[in-house]
């Protein structure tokens, strides 16, 4: 085995949940060592929670900017490789930017951008680049969300005829329901948290998993929004008509106020010869669904599974793996193309991916201000 | 109790499906005897399936007409009372219509006219007669679907924000996917069918759901149809953007090629306090989602449910029950109309339901054909 | 279609559960007409229900000794031919036996009688009578049980190597912790229910499921009951372990304290190839479970169920039919016996069936008694 | 934060899998480092193996006794604190007690020893010691199975009645149905794998699931093993009757050839108010059934949850975590417990589980091989 690869934290300190998800998924494959960071705006606080993880203080920086600048000084072999984005949205793009003109490999956190126009820049950026890039559609990560991908890829479902995605979730409500929480929270703050809530917020995995596990692409989309208030001018739910290729049509719906919904993701697929349904809280369940065979079962683990699902899988069949588990099949792959080596290209989610997102996002919106018009997508 | 309702038989000869399932609901409580019957254009094997079923021949007609001429002149104790309609849809109109005029009560399978223009009519004289009559929205008998509609009348949600309904088959794909089937089946040939074939079909199933357990109106409607090819002219597949009242949105989608589907009716909602899930193919399982407690599953036969709900479980919790007993209670809470006892209002789809789904119908129709744009329900 | 069968009912009058499960089912497939009833031991009360039943009140006869006598009079053509037996316990025995005596068929309510000696008479009599006679284990009547024994008779789990099945209830806890009710229910004292309350009304249950679907045989078994409280002298909970033939092994679980569970029959049968996962109260889906294979999950209706399965579904995949119609296909099967048409021998369980579960109960309380020995079986 | 605790590493070497959920688990928190270790018998495969993990080469030891050596030589401040065993099962007890002799705190792999009586003589060694110690079993770890405990200790159930515990597996069916490899893998030969294949491997993990939730202790019990093959002399499936105080019984089931399950421990426990469901592979649903009440279906990270459910899950509701969570949360009590923090005893099995489960597995031969009769636990 090579030697651990160098990993750069930007964000992700403290008590920050997406900063856990990382650091697991990042040693779960003993592929890195947290070598440098900036975990904080506040130094001395970096500092610190460097000393909780127990990693060396020599590299944790004061900001972003020194990190690159200092970095980039050391020699090649004990720099920081890449570096992983896990600040606040709007700080992911000249973030990734810097890091891309500067030679780093980058792991960014979703939203990509905030907008179509900077993630169309940071693509070009990328190409000439030749770097490694990731967005993480974590959920891309699970065995059996691959599993599907391999068999779509593979013929199980032949010409696909139509997909229904959804991503609901109910945690907003006590604050869209409170006029003073929603004219105050930063989420449904245009001016804070971009041009959509909930279609860039969760929606747009929606589409991710459309897109990751069929292979076509959405062509163009009509959008309908609800806002629920006159007073809150962000979307909570919506719903979008998709067409792709060839008569292919769908639907992706998405909502924050699906009460008592938790992370309700959930992906089924219509083709000529079966179907595919998995659900994101039941994430190691996979069903195939035929006109005229028995429904299949598909688990993770098992020698029936593609190489891609069983690369993502530690234990045998029968011990659950979780979200976790998911994003460190994503840094596992990672590091297999900083390294080098062969990977399968649906082992993380790509700068296509990123950019086809804020292109979907933006869609929606136009979409829903027109009057629910569609909209094609790039 | 009352003496036995006598009941007339319009189709349902021979191998119909749709035949065995009145028959066993009729029978159920022991409420209605077949009395009278034109169970098929030929009149040998209307007698010889009377034989089968063995019921008296007397009352076996050559021909609806007949049947309403030579019962009409009975007296009033021994004339059949209700007639079920089970033919081929472009019949349920007119012998509707006809029963109506001359004083029979209506069971009335679904749809209940080929178009809104007609349904409308027969509003209108069913207002006038003083008849009581029911078309055969069958899901709407089980219990647990009883249960929604009895809880959120009561508030269990609080203010509903969003539903999202589906029907989904797959059955029609060895159909669709033959040139020269899909070129030959009625259900596929407007002359035959009508306007639509998976949102007349099966969508509207779908709406009197949203409808039934929501109390709440569709104001408006925006669709999309799909063909899957450009020789067909029929929709197999659509979905349906709904707009209710005071920001409630939501979504119905209905599918033709929803390959390994079954009989995929689902409905969710979405309210303020809490969310309901129901499933056609696990009728007995009602699920209330709560952002702060755990998920309750309610089930047929306890002493917690509501009264409807109970009065159609005919054994303890855990004998599961199926579409039999559904139709059963369907047809229990119309003898109990015809009876003049008191009834409550859920215990059978109206004429309202009937007119509100031919309007549907037909709004997404028109949404298809104008480029999918928002059409009103009256 | 020849003519309808001509059914006796003993009992089941008023409000009785099973009173209205067999007559549902006794007319679901249009094969039996209710000739004759001692519907309750008040004559009057017999004769008002026949009314409300919309039957003729003519051979509604005082009591069964009158029905026997009277009916033995007519014109074989015109006499009741097969009588249901829904009665008290404590009557299953000598009803039956005059029935066989004198030339009725019989259907039983399940327990067949109250000792094993009475149910090995029954078996020399109905062997010498050359006449139909079953006994209502209700679940074997679901498509989805029968589909189990077809395809283990066919081989498709092997040899069968470990059974393990269940029937779990709670609804007596309220009785049974209540010291005065515990000790004044006709349920728990054996002067009333015989010898045993927990094995004998429920555990039998799962053990003919056992007998039913493998096609084995128990050989031996050893048992411990729980009376959970010292003044309580039936057993409301037990465990039984069992071996079959050939290093066959297993476990029979029945409990009535299992607080929260309805009617929780199932059975898991594990062998070489594959095995086997069936619940009742999900009764539509039947698990195939495999080492290498995907789990696959067998449903009512498709083509690829066998025929005993499919003659037992009434409507297209996806309707859910429940316990009615279990018990429906069992009174399909026997009148197929006695109209002398062919039937698979898995249509309507039979004396044998009757006999081994008269001999497990009193094997149990044997081996209970014992101190927990093994008890063979006959 | 303090600082990180130095951790051992005893086996878990190369591609072994245990070795893989242990240092993910130990990372998890950021609580542990590994300071040393003897991977592999062989030290260059050690010492490769520490350079493949990037852990420094300078504290992995040639052997055990090495180890002990060295590390006690350094002052304590540096010295490794705590040891993981995960090495074959016989070295599971030497090593153990010797760690414990030389004052380091010890996380045990299962079985803590191959017999009762060096159960018992650990047991002994560690109470005069005031060392921490853990046996993993690991599924303790998992949020529901602690909310279980944490809600029948505050009552939720009432006076619990019944317990119903199950492992099944189909793995070794490949090995057992084939007479070369049944009497040649090391599992099925008792000089190699101990007293009891299929009990003490799995069965004792339903064990202490019984105990760990319900605080109960097993008073006695009867068993009965399958050894499937007379040429085989290791139990592969097994049932055991189950006595606990004051009227309460209940049965355990474990099965190596129970074909088509992957890792099937589940639970139930009925009470006098309520019951309890939770099943491994879905370890993050866990259902409360009550006779009058719907049932409720707890899920992880919600505020509804115990603080001791809470503190083992990392991200909000609907992420489902695993297996390698649950052990990461016993790695995260053991931690609290080596600083000398407040800690919920339900946090790590203790040395009282591991001498149970050995209680246990000898009971259950003893029982068997006296021709099933009961055999009292201490």
């Amino acid at each position: 085995m090579p030697e651990k690869i160098k990993l750069g934290i930007l964000g992700g300190g403290g008590d920050s949940l997406i900063g856990v998800l990382h650091r697991v998924a990042a040693h779960m494959y003993d592929s890195y060592e947290i070598t440098g960071a900036v975990f904080n705006p506040d130094h001395a606080q970096s500092l610190e929670f460097a000393r909780e993880l127990g990693i060396s203080t020599d590299r944790i920086y004061p900001d972003f900017d020194t990190l690159i600048a200092e970095e980039t000084k050391l020699p090649e072999s004990e720099r920081i490789q890449v570096c992983s984005i896990q600040t606040p949205n709007f700080l992911h793009y000249p973030m990734a930017k810097k890091l891309l003109e500067n030679g780093f490999h980058v792991i960014c956190e979703k939203p990509m951008t905030t907008t179509y126009e900077e993630a169309k820049t940071l693509r070009d950026l990328h190409e000439k680049s030749g770097k490694v890039f990731t967005v993480t559609h974590t959920y891309t990560g699970y065995p059996m969300v691959r599993q599907m991908r391999e068999m779509i890829k593979a013929g199980a479902l032949g010409k696909i005829h139509k997909v229904d995605a959804r991503y609901y979730q109910g945690w907003i409500n006590p604050i869209i329901h409170d006029k003073e929480k929603r004219n105050s929270v930063w989420r449904l703050d245009p001016k804070k948290a971009g041009i959509s809530s909930c279609m860039g917020d969760i929606g747009v995995h929606a589409f991710n998993m459309v897109e990751f596990t069929t292979g076509l692409k959405i062509k163009s989309l009509l959008c309908d929004f609800n806002y629920l208030y006159d007073d809150n001018v962000m979307d909570v739910d919506g719903t979008v008509l998709i067409r792709m290729d060839d008569h292919v049509k769908g639907v992706i719906r998405a909502s924050q106020v699906a009460t008592g919904e938790e992370n309700g993701l959930a992906i089924t697929i219509y083709g000529e010869k079966a179907g595919f349904r998995w659900e994101q809280e039941r994430p190691n369940f996979l069903y195939l669904l035929s006109d005229t065979e028995p429904v299949r079962v598909y688990k993770p683990g098992h020698a029936y599974n593609s190489e891609l699902s069983l690369d993502g899988t530690k234990l045998p069949a029968g011990h659950p793996e979780g979200i976790f588990d998911a994003m460190g099949n994503i840094y596992r792959g990672v590091a297999k193309a900083i390294r080098g080596q062969k990977y399968n290209d649906g082992e993380f989610p790509t700068m296509t991916d990123g950019v086809r997102g804020l292109n979907f996002v933006e869609a929606t919106v136009a979409s829903h201000k027109s009057g629910n018009t569609w909209v094609d997508l790039d």
